[in-house]
């Protein structure tokens, strides 16, 4: 049976997906702060924290711009990545390994909302929402940005623990 | 309280996630390629389900490089990815924005794949294990070559449906 759905629909709803995931990645960064040993760790958690903010809030401008109220749609798949975060948070508790782990919970996050901002900047250029497109690739470069200070963060706390590979 | 865990018992973890995801990858890609309406998509998918079954032996060669059985672990994350890449093929049904979804969902699992692997080499960099980076590298970059031929197909199915903006 062939839908009325079109691209509009598809865009309405993975804007409501990534708006869901930038509340819930809003909440959980505080506690990873919290659990995170490095002082590195907790600031670049925390500075995350604020910039998600603003992010949220340019997804309002989103909204705004298609005339749709901002509204979320349960995301199971940030859902499950922020679960597996606190599995590692609970199982690592003290362990030298916690901020790797932590670190890579964050990349897994980063990696989520790289593919979700890079779909949407697509088809808001499909469907000719210009404005729309400059907003999402300012959350998209703040991702990427973050994916790889990141990355720096796991290769000087490995460093300064010694455990690199000779 | 202080565990002993360390980066060895983390990389297993991480290793037993990625394996477990890539099953549940192998299973979904077949319904996908089903659901798919263009026959670039549909023959997308099923080459990317071949290229699966070969990342899962080269996961299972690094069980053995690290001495421990092959094992997956749930991972909720997949989980949630894969609930939502159904979701878009029932709510979808027959839409001409479907197979713009499906292209959505499958970038998002390669994203997960791609921040997986990207840890997992630096880990088994830092533990000395060599060959296992070699293995890792090559599952990365193709999941790299898939998320971008997965990018090329979204842009390609747009423009063959005119809804490219002027």
């Amino acid at each position: 049976m062939a839908t009325a759905k079109t691209l509009n629909d598809l865009f309405l709803d993975t804007l409501k997906d990534i708006y869901y995931a930038e509340k819930q990645i809003l909440r959980a960064l505080p506690k990873m702060a919290r659990a995170a040993q490095s002082e590195d760790g907790k600031e670049g958690f925390l500075k995350h924290r604020d910039e998600t903010q603003g992010q949220i809030e340019r997804l309002e401008q989103v909204f705004e711009i298609i005339g749709k109220p901002a509204r979320g749609k349960t995301c199971e798949a940030i859902q499950g990545i922020i679960a597996e975060a606190n599995e590692i948070i609970e199982e690592f508790d003290g362990s030298i390994a916690l901020d790797a782990g932590l670190i890579s919970s964050a990349q897994a996050v980063e990696h989520y909302e790289i593919a979700r901002y890079g779909t949407l900047i697509a088809w808001a250029k499909q469907l000719g929402h210009k404005q729309a497109v400059t907003l999402l690739q300012q959350n998209l470069a703040e991702e990427e940005a973050t994916d790889k200070k990141l990355t720096e963060l796991a290769l000087s706390a490995a460093n300064a623990k010694g455990t690199k590979a000779a």
